[in-house]
């Protein structure tokens, strides 16, 4: 009947079976309810991962995939909270994500590498079945806490399947890492070309992990040049998870801005993994790391001071600075003003030389065959 | 070891064993997963009712009960949509809420009135198991969309199980019901002074139900002194559930305001119900009823208009109008300025007369034992 | 010396002259303080327009032009508030508006038409001057509260100077004209299909300006296709302008969302105007009518109805419509379904029946031929 | 008449003359348009002072003094940027503030210490006026960016008429500030005890102040344990100001988190400053200090260490503490952890041992007769 033909293809926009870009495709009505999963990872240490799963196609026809998130929660490697747990995976299952939640060693089973190695047991499942789980293997986020967050930088940092992005909450770095689990190592002196680009939230007066750990860690991204986000907000207690009225009650003394870090996040995976549009995920809006300088090659991201430290690229580049130099004088430039330029990208000195971009591209190009040694 | 019970307290704020105000307190680690049950409440029709359940208590230890969030899935009654179902759910969980998703009698067996039965039954079922399910019976709001938006205001207005408040998404009402379902009645005509707070979302171009729809409902609770709160943006879609990109993909021609729907209704719900407190739920910001025409006593709260057409209200309040009169000079007040006046509540028009509190609380005190017939 | 001129750069990306995509540009330092301007327009009645001027060029190097708002603020046409004034000038300010309030005839001076004649008269010079104060004479909106919003809702009905846009606060519409102004007339009948595009607001517990002001202009608005926006609060006082703290003190009854009127209108503006881009405003979102029924030709995005009305149309679209009525089993299809489609645009009717983008623009450009009579 | 009267109290709370808590005011009409007036601070550097006066009381009824924000635009101190001086004043004026823009020495002028004494001069003279321009002179923020952020710090560490807050936007800091101004001495060495609380923001890839420069100052103040809050968005050029896309246009690569700081300052501001209320601002949520350690007295919430570290508080705590130690078993407790206790607040360490308040109160004033020294 006419009707109910137009009243499917009127509400929402679905229909059991329909045409999308010439292709039948069929919704089996009632099927797709969200999926919840708990597999054990290891009996002895009772590590289990939870799988919450969403359905694709059908009537979320443009989505294919998802990519996804692994929460790590808190509890100073003694237990997992479960207000780290569940609460945190919602607003990423709103937002379209897979989750999954680790609940990893603990007690005297958090000796490491206990933990990381249930971490890469499970960052290797959730890989290993993709397919079934309908993510992307390469957008997958680790999200932790406190001591959870001790273990999802150490994922970012030292792990043989590192994730994709990593949110770090009120995370132990430096030395307070001996204070939660004394045989676990400091993940700042391991911060590296590869990790990955990094989320940081925390509270100033944090009075548990004291908010020298995320400063420090921040510190090494910074020196590492990857790529980065952080909010610390000038007041609440540790352990607030979501910040939302259910975990930390009203009349918690925290900053009104504190759950703001939840949709913020959100926008920030936005950037890194690409956004849900009408043919899967778009372009991330930006790389893991902030130049070129870790990468095999070299280019016009890496800053002055790492090609002109590569012969061949301090030969390249020589002609164009001269020719900057001529431009702007810059033989009476003072030594400050020469390190100020040695820590900028080559792209962003043409860029203030207005140099026309054929003309940054033919360099790039140039560029692009040097070893970055 | 002091270390241990250091790290349980400082990490997350938790231990398994605790006192909290007096009362000794008992943590099941790792048990508090989020429980998922589907439950079939007709056969024959096919009609479930999933339930997502979270903990109370132990690290939520704030938390006793939760209010309730019972979804309806728009379809024009030819079947439940899997956009308004599971991703509408997540966002009331993550704000502490138990959540329900009812799939409810469509195509041939949604003729009328087994959708409403099949409201009735899961109400019923939410209510009879509150202590089970750990939820207050008195705070549950019905969420629908589109003809699920027709199903939640006739929960709203005719059902013999009213819920407590009804967020209502693009919702069928007026004429446009019998486009959808011949069989069902309007909701319009059915406010009434039992109705709850509502809350309205549609989009002005929704190009399936037309914008009168809405306008046509909010009239009718404005006129039957019902609170409610609505939000008509410019721009979108018909059936674009909560707005995120992974349902309504990237560069859909949609006003960016339209997902802020979402958060507004939980900012909405928290003055209605109250919002998590150190000892439960605080108490709810205002009534359900603007004024207090529909009780079953008068009060200052009553409109003028009505008070002056109750004898004994007439009479009590004659004199303080008299002295107001007086006061401002209002034998010469016109037509138009009466009028003005028998729409606004006495506590109003006390207010502007500047009358001291007491002397408010006396008078409600007198009004209060006349019976509003 | 190369210093100075990366530091100009550097900082903030100005200097004194630059080159800019070709064309040598100069920047005056210093003298780009917001010029603020009183003048009289009518001496006898006390009417005023101030002007907040902002610079362009220079280092606002993108802008060229700015839209604009004239404000409206309220007092019952017996003063002009000053909480409407300035303190709603600003935001509008910040987003790179030029911002103007006209004080208008009050007391015995607001005998209708003076208000209208003042707004007349203010709107005249404000886009005579508009290379003066270097904005865009077609993007000016005109934002009024109360009493002010009556006369904003005339000047978008009735004025032979109509506004592009018009934001609407709690204003005053229908009978309680009368109770504000004897002389002034309803703005409810007078919408019309030259009426711009509204954003309206208000709190659902005004005791001043009941809700139905409001909720009746707006269901003018949708009967006359006009586009709109509309936000209604469910808690709050009357004149609570932007209801920010220092103008509503903490602790006022009011739900939390009110002062999200102020961002949501701008971008709301942000549709209707366009956006600052690098080459000035980019393109308006959507157009001032919701369909083309009212324009003078025939088009898609006429209903079906107003189509099926023309007799040119009606042959037109005759055998397309025959052909979907094929292709859907329309001969089945019931009175109230019937009733449904006419109300639809022709494009959306095309569009869920899959109909090639092609085809949809063969068939508009016949349309577009049509007389609209 | 009855109608003025009724109208003038109706519409926005307001009539020319009214009785508020007992007291008779007066409101002179149209009087209270935002005053701009610009004072030479020097003429030979060519320095000026631009006041931005709202009005208080009249209409403003709650409002008898406002806080104020001091803009210091950047610009290397080579000029004072037009984009970051009005666009910055307007959102603080909206939220009800009286703000400044200091245009300080640049060029040749710039060399140290004139910018700072320019910021001496108008800060003095701000609070010399504070009476007449209406404001708190103990609710000052200072807000500077780029090479004003510089100045701004300096104004919060090293200045004689130290601002109340200070709010800093991609501040140079550390050997940078070399380049920028060769004179200047850099801030982050001078952060002090008396340095007052600071809100921070950068972007991740500023390509012209590294954010080094804001890690740098942030652990600065980590130690100093003064109070902060800072945002560092992952992408965004230089210089950006408020966002708007007036400043930076639409398309630009930048975080849509970015022009979130503004509210989030001014959210910040209210808790440092307190917040509109019904009788003047309310008291502020917290202290500049995170500990008491640099107090003059003890108290319980100074850090373990410091209290330990006085003999008399040592003896005072002794016998508290070696309790804890007997109820947690503390002799078992390994280095780490006692490391880890000793970066506590006393009052924290207290309360994870559940002493009651009575117990810490009188414990605070046994330890408040002790010097701090």
């Amino acid at each position: 009947m006419c009707y109910n033909r137009y009243m499917r293809l009127f509400c929402s926009g679905a229909e059991s079976r329909y045409h999308y870009r010439g292709k039948e495709m069929y919704v089996e009505e009632g099927k797709s309810i969200m999926r919840v999963e708990t597999i054990t990872l290891n009996e002895t240490r009772n590590v289990t991962l939870t799988a919450y799963i969403q359905e694709t196609g059908g009537e979320f026809r443009y989505v294919t995939k998802r990519p996804a998130v692994l929460v790590l929660p808190g509890g100073g490697y003694e237990y997992c909270s479960e207000r780290e747990a569940d609460p945190v995976a919602l607003p990423y299952l709103k937002a379209g994500y897979q989750a999954f939640i680790l609940r990893y060693s603990v007690k005297a089973d958090a000796v490491w590498p206990n933990p990381l190695s249930d971490y890469e047991q499970a960052m290797e499942m959730i890989r290993g079945k993709a397919e079934e789980w309908k993510l992307y293997p390469d957008k997958i986020a680790v999200i932790g806490f406190s001591a959870g967050g001790h273990l999802a930088a150490a994922a970012a940092t030292m792990a043989k399947n590192r994730p994709n992005a990593a949110i770090l909450g009120y995370a132990v770095a430096g030395n307070d890492v001996k204070c939660c689990n004394q045989s676990a190592p400091d993940t700042i002196p391991e911060v590296d070309k590869d990790t990955c680009p990094c989320f940081l939230f925390a509270t100033r007066t944090d009075n548990v992990v004291p908010i020298m750990n995320s400063i420090g860690f921040m510190e090494a991204l910074a020196k590492a040049d990857i790529s980065f986000e952080s909010h610390i907000y000038s007041y609440g207690p540790h352990g607030f998870s979501t910040g939302d009225p259910s975990i930390q009650p009203k009349d918690t003394q925290m900053s009104e801005r504190v759950p703001h870090w939840v949709e913020d996040s959100i926008g920030w995976l936005k950037e890194v993994f690409g956004e849900f549009g009408a043919d899967g995920l778009t372009e991330p809006a930006y790389k893991a790391h902030v130049t070129d300088d870790c990468e095999a090659f070299l280019s016009v991201d890496c800053t002055m001071a790492r090609i002109m430290g590569n012969p061949e690229g301090a030969r390249i580049v020589g002609e164009v600075f001269a020719e900057i130099q001529r431009k702007t004088g810059a033989d009476r430039m003072g030594d400050a003003m020469q390190d100020f330029l040695r820590k900028m990208k080559l792209r962003d000195v043409l860029g203030f030389g207005e140099a026309p971009e054929e003309y940054v591209c033919a360099l790039n190009e140039q560029l692009s065959k040097v070893p970055n040694i």
